[in-house]
């Protein structure tokens, strides 16, 4: 392995680099040492290290400042492992999500020469695994004052277009309740399977809201995860559980959300098991403006959830900017097409670089 | 423990007797063997053993047999041993299923001395546990000729009322299928929980019916008794499996009540898991008359599926006689009203024995 990265060459090239340095989840050290000395490498950056994360940035005094966050971590390796260039298209395991877009961010750090906007270089650990090891959340409790900016860009895999903001997500829990009898006498009891009927028939005839902000459509959805009951093969169950996700727009808080489902499954009995806010597109800013005249074509709505949510959470706009097909993550066969690459390097270069 | 029991004394003595030795499925030798010493010691039977099984029977060439049958095991103690007479009613494990029927049966062996049918006796092991292990499976196998006869009486706890044929028992499982897709996307997939809504509906909406044979009523049921599904909490379901139970009157055959539920749940795909035949009452013949007379009232029907079934099979009539309240059966509180106990031994008595 290379001493240090030559990061102002071809990004391309970086992304094989990165990709075939293994990094899966929790093991992400031989990579972020990697980085660590790439970045340290480069003059003007004020670089430092936070378990497995490298953070990097300009101290200019520029009035504004733009973040630039990737994660370092993959989900498991499955066969996938070394890189491969075939036909245009870099395949392999972290090529799609994210080390195409980490290279982006590398290649930046070392070629942005005249920045219109002060960086910050955020690569972190931990993103594919519970959110309480998510590496950005640990920045955000222990080095706060690294996450100040003004835009921030998370150059996870969305086409190479600019996808602005991301939906909520909410889990909650159905129980019907019922009474065991012996089958042979089913109408001595009450079937909680049974009680069931009537939430699914409200799923299954629930009309999805279609959400615009900025422009930008927001699908929601409304889907069961799972279903239990059941006691034995001879008994009236008496309890029987379900669990929906709902998908929603960032125009609702998660209690507005909460309410909207409760109104759904009025007379059952729910729970929120589990929420995350979403976050709004934010595209009114100035900054953000200038990313998407940089970008070219019509931002588009990001429907899952990402840690765009965190730094909106932070107060400052989101998008989602990077190469890959973000329904390639997480599959055997996950890719990133080169150009794509390319295209992102060049679109950030001219959003962060004086002409 | 008495080396052999005092068969002609009082049932209800006797009863607490079988009761203070335990016989959980599978370990009903210590039992067996008392029964087999206390029969050997009667004259005019013919005795032999089975495993855990014993058989006894009288050989006089009368122009019909009566077959009694009755289990020797129990369900698992449960901190209810030993046995406790209290106010009339005969606490402890195995005092209601069956041990006060097992009492009479001895009892009769003991004091019909003027049989006016041949008689046979059953007493049989591991009726409470699979049906592979089913003792009376194992005597139809290996001892046929022991089973013929031209009325079988199950000595099961039926509150001391002829409780006539069974019903069938048949389970199903409905399996809908989906396509997986991210929830975020969901409108990408196709949600096999939803899918199953309308199998709840039908369920719900089911209207059992009652059917009349004899002057028995039986009564139908259709229930749910298991649910599952569910891939993870962000992905759109593709499968979901529902078992129902169905409980059919014995004028349908397990083909005919199979043909009935793919009817109901048209559309569905649909597996017969395991089903068993009901049987009829058979209140027809002459021996079966008798007995209805010598109980008075009017015998019911059994809504729970039991050995009367297998007997029933046989091609011969088959009740279920016997002292106890049938829905204490399992229950760590069963017990038997002694005054129910003395009751079937008369009533049986009165049937079997010339004036």
């Amino acid at each position: 392995m290379a001493d240090t990265l030559h990061l102002a060459a071809d990004p391309v090239e970086l992304t094989a680099e990165l990709v075939d340095v293994p990094s899966v989840s929790g093991a992400e050290a031989e990579l972020a040492d990697l980085v660590e000395r790439s970045l340290r490498a480069q003059t003007g950056l004020e670089v430092i290290r936070s378990g497995n994360s490298v953070l990097a940035r300009t101290n200019l005094g520029l009035p504004k400042r733009v973040i630039l966050a990737g994660h370092l971590d993959t989900v498991p390796v499955n066969d996938n492992l070394p890189s491969r260039l075939e036909d245009g298209v870099l395949h392999g395991l972290g090529t799609c999500d994210m080390k195409g877009g980490d290279a982006v961010m590398l290649n930046l750090a070392a070629t942005v020469d005249r920045p219109r906007h002060d960086l910050t270089f955020v690569f972190y650990d931990c993103e594919e695994v519970e959110a309480a090891r998510n590496g950005l959340g640990r920045i955000e409790r222990e080095l706060r004052s690294w996450l100040d900016a003004d835009l921030a860009i998370v150059c996870e895999p969305s086409n190479a277009s600019v996808e602005a903001g991301c939906q909520g997500t909410m889990r909650v829990e159905l129980r019907t309740s019922g009474v065991r009898a012996h089958t042979a006498r089913g109408w001595m009891g009450v079937n909680a399977i049974h009680g069931v009927g009537e939430a699914l028939r409200r799923l299954e005839s629930y009309s999805a809201r279609t959400v615009d902000i900025d422009g930008c459509v927001y699908r929601e959805g409304l889907q069961a995860v799972s279903i239990s009951g059941g006691v034995a093969g001879n008994v009236v169950p008496d309890l029987c559980v379900l669990s929906v996700n709902h998908r929603f727009a960032p125009d609702r808080t998660p209690e507005q959300a909460e309410a909207h489902l409760r109104e759904v499954f009025a007379g059952f009995e729910l729970t929120v098991t589990d929420s995350a806010a979403g976050a709004l597109p934010g595209l009114g800013t100035e900054a953000a403006q200038e990313l998407v005249r940089a970008a070219g074509g019509t931002p588009v709505a990001k429907l899952g959830w990402t840690d765009v949510a965190r730094f909106a959470a932070l107060g400052m706009p989101a998008v989602n900017f990077g190469p890959g097909d973000p329904t390639l993550a997480h599959t055997q066969q996950e890719n990133v097409p080169v150009n794509q690459i390319r295209q992102c390097r060049e679109v950030l270069h001219r959003f962060l670089n004086e002409d």
